[in-house]
């Protein structure tokens, strides 16, 4: 058991989930940023050498938990571990964003897929080496591309 | 604030800190194995489709939280948000390694980092679509590699 807390909060141009993209990734110029608390700013040193960086954010929006259940990419169910889907047990998100620029504690990223005033619970930086698998096989998202999230789906 | 509780550990070659390397990446054919608690094993379904999966883990070998440090990898200090060090505010660390086989409630991988009995928070397939960035520029890792962890460090 950990307790975790808001280190920043996500500023987007998405107020609700219909708004929102499936992924940031479907959205390239989404563009919104990271509001560091004072108190972590010193962490961010050098954080502007680099181009993506890793954001692990809390989905804090009311969305039931569900091991199995069809996602907002495909009717057909899938367990949640092989799935981004937001209802997964401890409710934490990642998404990977463009680094645009930094002015003291706040972070100016596009891509972003997280709901306006999202927390944030951590940030690491991007490094292709470790996080980068051009080939690696995706599953049952092959073929599967941004849609209209579909009615009375979480 | 959240409670998060581990959904699973991580078993590794890796007994202590001396043992394990910096990132996955630099041995990626270090293998372990994830088990997932019998609870939780119904969200795995259709995981075995996915090369890579993400690994969501909690840092729980005693390390001080340090917003600037010097890091396993270089001798100057870095921002701790522009560092992958486990001595971070909420203590998450990520890795992404390759998923080898699926037998029930255990994944065997490849490329892991965490020592040995490493609780794991969360579980996330790896979508190239979405995490890979060939061309993200890497700041201060640039240059950086594998090297014995420097003694006296956390």
């Amino acid at each position: 058991m950990r307790e975790i807390k808001p280190v920043g909060l996500i500023h987007s141009p998405y107020g609700d989930k219909e708004d929102a993209p499936i992924q940031g990734a479907f959205r390239p110029n989404g563009v919104g940023w990271v509001e560091v608390f004072p108190e972590f700013e010193e962490g961010l040193q050098d954080i502007e050498g680099f181009s993506h960086i890793i954001l692990l954010y809390l989905f804090d929006r009311a969305v039931s938990v569900r091991l199995v259940r069809p996602t907002l990419l495909d009717d057909t169910p899938h367990g949640i571990f092989a799935s981004r889907h937001p209802g997964r047990p401890n409710g934490i998100g990642l998404t990977i964003v463009r680094l645009l620029a930094r002015e003291k504690s706040i972070l100016r990223v596009s891509g972003i897929d997280a709901l306006d005033l999202t927390p944030v619970v951590d940030i690491k930086p991007y490094v292709p080496r470790f996080d980068c698998f051009p080939h690696a096989v995706e599953g049952w998202f092959q073929g599967k591309n941004e849609r209209p999230k579909p009615e009375d789906r979480e």
